[in-house]
């Protein structure tokens, strides 16, 4: 049996030895202000076993994770249509990028993306307060913590510099892809990025995706195991934006990043890994992240490759 | 244990219940005469088990599939320059665009589509001769088949309607990442298109992408456990175009397709499947081909997610 | 000298005997029950003579004939650092494309597309009220009509249906290329595309564009020769978005188009001539205003070329 | 009356002036060793003065101004079909790119593109030898001097250094916009670069153009006045590639320049104007020739505007 905990501290440790921990996120104060040397991991297995090493108890801004949450709700719930406002291919552009929706007439690439996350969140939208409130209750049920909310500050700063992704979302609009205002929506999306979470939290969170839709966390059947399984396609193929290829090669695995420097990956029935470290690389995925993620793999021979 | 005999034998009767069937692709005559109606699937397993059904032993051309022999070939000989002229992403466009390339200044998104296996050929050239030489003799060898061979009419016809792929490799010359003459490269390139195969050679011949990287059929070690992760790792990402989302979406497996119908995927450490039906879908992947192994994947509840 | 009154008069005949008139724009309703028949012109020379036919008294909404009242006043107010905020070359793309925008990091292309007008709008921004003002006192002045006002309507309506525009906006305003507020300029902006005048009224006010840059109407110097020339350069070059190369192809002048159906030309020290048929072709230009032109141009073998 | 001579010779001080000069272009040997302080300039006028400053007798290659030669004779012969094959608006992309090709299935955007006029020439095209006869034949012609000549150094060095061309014209072809080889179209198009010819040469070569289609020096109508007004057009709107508008905005005329620092203007019904200075901006225009004209321009008061 693998010993995860001997891992994740002799990750832990060379990862702590490495110079260059990457470019904190500073579009906005609130996350610009978080110290590069932290550091945290956790693991959930499916049959109930938890490790961890480092800040894995300390709360970060998961920012683009979230966007895996509304996406189940979304397939939970609308899943009728939301393949026809959103496509399941990779972008191969930025995470922000506009170009490819005027070629493809506001449909966007995936629901990974900042603008397919706009529609999956219009999709799943009943009232500003109500989507909230939804989308809340349900992580804190999949992550069974109750004390997770928004992080107002950081939902403010994103409104305040959000001229991009008020552009995504007019855009979107103009071509008749969102049912609801721009400034609603993207109130809801703003919020949903500013959610405060720790490894620990979203290890928990994700566990029915490596468990066939059931979480053990809540105990109940989230999505049937075709739909969780193809949250987990989805993310290979697009869960970390322009840099997708370069992360399944290196790690071979399904995850998603988030500009906060938190990733999760998945392996199918075995387990929910969560890394943080909120230095960034180019492409804007956590840099020691990404490696601690290659090293786990390897150590554990555990890539589904 | 599962059943694969009997899994194959349902695909069968279901596929062939199909009213429409695709497009043979008719840009050259001797891919346009294929019969529509034909379908063939192979099953090699890692434990030595072999299971067909239909034209699973009649040969058709592997076009673009070669592109993977070709890339193993580059690994094994050429890793250490290849990955700074070949890039790891999926490319969002169709196979042969050249838009991606101007933007990225000659450097192709990844080794499928054709402007990255132009670029992979170049790296393994040794003369005409030679490298189409080498690449038969690996073939034939992962194949256990001495009868693979160039179908030269093919190739013939690939120079003569290769207008597109002309394009592609002087303008990969033209921002330097071709060291050798457009047409010598391209005179590979065509003929390592233009090998015919049949379902079982393919599952057979890739049997060490599924096997850690050694070939039962050669009894050989054809690359190292890391590097045949990443080749699958890199057909889950990039191994169909601009479909591969949608792909792996509803297979669940790494793969790569062809024009002439053939599709080709892993189950890592388990088995190669590879099916063929010359009709294509949209995007110029077999359409029946795909639905078989959405529903290989489905009986066998055998999806790596 | 030419008899211009019979060359309107020839041109009125020919073009009421078109079968096609082209597709009024319905984006908006106040735009889209404009009767598909209505057809003016109008001529003012820099001598004094104006020569009219048709609905050539009847007011249109003159849209982005508007954008180079406000270019005018940008020049004149704030041109040292107009030129590093949009460029001054033809964009190949639609006038409301956010491609290009991308790839050259928030600075438009020219100040004709709705890009580049939303950028000189910013330019000449002094809060809503003022501005609004600014471009109202100064359309009054140089067509010499008190009675030009904003049509409510018209920008409420552009306002409702500015999915785009506000897209291109805030879009502009995530490069730092936007210094107020997006809502404000764009409010002045949906305002001053939405000022209705007559072909009179228009080559009235753009006469100081063909006599060195002084108005005889607002008998003042608007421009220097120098700044006169240079919109005139602008107008050969960007002045009918993706189809002015067309446009100067058949016609030979430079020109403004509006959605409204109207076009504005300039023939260099000799005269204006402002046409309006509200039909639109696919370019987005008035089909027969654009012919009324060619047919102008034809016979009073005026070109500039 | 305006003294030509005086105002070339005051430009030529000023010119002389300049610090920095532009660079050469060095993508092929020939060009490269060309000095950088090489400046003349000619005028033709339509009443058969002529006048001269500095190098104006020396030749140097005309390189893509030959593209208007050869339009000129596509125009008189291919005019039916021309239009269908290459479009007539500015691309606003450098003057080799394949983006625009790929978008727009291979219909170049105009004639002036390196696409474009390969499409041109494959217009004209019957035969490499008779069709580089009929080219020099029509040049001599034009410009009453028979020692005009293929340079064969040049010719053959772009040959080697074509890739990009080749590029172009293979991926022309593949859209079906290309009715002959692209090796022998390409053949016939790298010798029309290579034409040398002096600033004296080309005014009174494109004298016709400034004369209602009528050459006084070959004492010919060359093309009738629509046509030749129709030539004006497409250089004012695409002569100088990407910079056009630029090139428009700072000189007012119809332009067209080539790689090796030659550019030539039209004053329609009054005169031709060429210049010549080999180092380049970064738009690959005549940086010292730009500024020649537009003192030109400005002395003179002689802008089309």
């Amino acid at each position: 049996m693998i010993n995860y905990q001997e891992i994740l501290d002799k990750i832990y440790n060379e990862v702590y030895a490495e110079q260059y921990r990457g470019k904190v996120a500073d579009y906005i104060p609130a996350l610009a202000r978080v110290p590069v040397d932290k550091f945290g991991m956790a693991i959930c297995t499916i049959d109930g076993r938890e490790f961890i090493v480092g800040d894995a108890h300390e709360n970060f801004s998961i920012q683009s994770i979230s966007k895996v949450f509304t996406l189940t709700l979304a397939i939970d719930k609308a899943a009728d249509t939301l393949w026809q406002r959103v496509g399941r291919e990779p972008s191969g552009n930025r995470f922000n990028s506009l170009v490819q929706l005027e070629y493809e007439n506001g449909i966007p690439r995936n629901p990974f993306i900042n603008a397919g996350a706009i529609v999956v969140t219009d999709s799943i939208f009943e009232g500003i307060g109500k989507t909230k409130n939804n989308i809340l209750r349900f992580v804190r049920e999949l992550s069974n913590n109750q004390t997770i909310s928004f992080d107002e500050e950081v939902a403010e700063s994103e409104r305040i510099y959000g001229d991009r992704n008020r552009a995504l979302a007019n855009f979107i609009r103009s071509y008749g892809n969102l049912n609801h205002a721009a400034d609603d929506v993207l109130d809801v999306y703003f919020h949903q990025c500013a959610i405060p979470m720790s490894c620990i939290d979203l290890a928990r969170g994700f566990l029915f995706l490596a468990n066939k839709g059931f979480s053990p966390i809540a105990n109940k059947q989230i999505l049937n195991i075709r739909q969780a399984k193809r949250i987990n396609s989805l993310m290979i193929t697009c869960g970390l934006y322009d840099a997708v290829g370069d992360f399944v090669y290196r790690v071979g695995l399904p995850g998603k990043s988030g500009v906060g420097g938190g990733i999760l990956a998945i392996i199918p029935n075995q387990l929910v890994v969560a890394v943080w470290s909120p230095g960034l690389n180019e492409a804007g995925n956590s840099l020691l992240g990404t490696l601690a993620l290659e090293l786990f793999t390897t150590y554990a021979s555990n890539s589904i490759f």
